[in-house]
């Protein structure tokens, strides 16, 4: 019964914009494996869904990362 | 007071690019009035979010959705 | 696929503590036949989970629910 | 620790579209303060996302929200 | 229609097992002005609900919360 | 950045009430080495946060869990 929801920011990947659809397989198998191997939960009714977040939409220290980044730099 | 998300995989409807407005529209009229004939919640208080996800961002059984099925086939 | 997550304040129900399970298993019917019949969702890919939040924790006007009920009385 | 998810319609903003850059950024910059402030939370470890949600996919009063305000007119 | 949902760890407040309810109000209090200053959002129609984790339910470093700031000192 | 919510029903582990502290660190270190080895998401920014439900609260095939798998026995 687990369901996993995995917040990325829209970077990186292989084009720059984020994970490819390989590495949204490589988490999914990933995560479900995890459950199962730590938890003995049933991948067959494991739920991993991903949402992939707009730099502009994603804040940390008070700041867009973008600009957090900047400014760490 | 209700809050209610709704994450279904940006599939089927009439396009088959996921649930038309109109089924959207039935789901949040449908869910509203579940709400207020169980519980007696006030449909002006309730809101209800239908998030779309897309099927490479939604994995069971270890694998991404398109992946399963054709698996089960 | 459906992932649905109900949040509810805690209140309420025949003991005046939040929805009993009675009624929670009516939620649970009641949005998997939805999706069923709106979007064709399959009730064994349907996950269906409940929220309580207490009081407290829920605020609407700017205040906690208990307050802003008091106001608008 | 905290993270903060902020959740409003696709509207409003310089263009009718949905908050601006610079209005994400002061949202941003206002729940870290007042995590900061309130609860004395470093804004190093302190997460906020901003999800914009579609006007057809935002239910209140029943109704997807522009024909719930048409109603409300 | 905003609906900022807060999660925190069940820590600090005035007994250290996490925020007060006064806290928790000017939480409330202080995201709904936030909504109404920068998007104009209606404080009647803003959602604001506070979650509460315990601390062994947060990680971070990939570490439960207390053992990465044992780590860290 | 990321941000994994992992909610899981509360049973099994050692005492059959749901996973043990170690159980959810195992689930903390998984998932920030499987951000770390396939995007590269640097620990110290990763949050994982777990979500226990009760039975009662977790719906399935239109039933509670409990009732759904004595159905299915």
């Amino acid at each position: 019964m687990p369901y996993v929801n995995i917040e990325v920011t829209r970077e990186g990947g292989p084009n720059g914009d984020g994970p490819s659809v390989e590495q949204k397989a490589q988490l999914i198998a990933g995560v479900t494996d995890l459950l199962k191997n730590v938890l003995g939960k049933s991948p067959a009714t494991t739920f991993v869904v991903i949402n992939e977040v707009a730099l502009e939409d994603w804040g940390i220290g008070g700041l867009p990362v973008e600009a957090y980044r900047a400014q760490a730099r």
